[in-house]
């Protein structure tokens, strides 16, 4: 056994909470969009098939809330809302390469 | 806007499949704890806090519906049942890794 194989023989309640974080409904695509340049809100329901407004609405919280997102007032007439990547969700960018990789090949 | 940043602005259906297979509620969990070794149905439950037999079973089938794991019956007394991982399982080890080193940064 490898110790790459060991280290990943115990379990890690760190990744579980990464993996489930990202692999949560629409989440992932949500996140992959604003690596993509996503920013407004319209972005989201216009460039992703079959997502409400509600939900999008609900998954930017949670997001927020992890500290993977910010929610950007810009104080304009009328205000203007943006929402831009923390560090913690830019460094989300290997992830997201290496799953669209396996994903080109096997889905 | 970089090339990387045009692909992912666009909608990836397959990626979607991807990361909302790996992110489901301990399936990321029980595929790393086969990338690390786990074979046997009683490996899961012994190594992974809070998961039931039950859904060890499920989420078993349901990746062997995918064709992300094998499972092996070996004709011996008793008969064994053992859990491998097909190609397309073991080639998710990248994206395991990103995941990881992502968790272990800022989880």
């Amino acid at each position: 056994m490898t110790t790459q194989q060991q280290s990943l023989a115990t379990f890690s309640p760190e990744f579980r909470i990464a993996v489930e974080l990202i692999g949560k409904r629409w989440t992932g695509v949500i996140l992959r969009s604003m690596l993509g340049g996503a920013t407004h809100f319209s972005d989201f329901t216009s460039a992703i098939p079959g997502l409400s407004d509600r939900l999008v609405s609900l998954r930017l919280k949670e997001l927020e809330t992890e500290g993977v997102i910010e929610r950007i007032v810009i104080p304009d007439k009328p205000v203007k809302i943006e929402y831009v990547l923390t560090e913690k969700g830019r460094t989300l960018l290997p992830v997201f390469d290496a799953i669209q990789s396996w994903a080109d090949r096997w889905v």
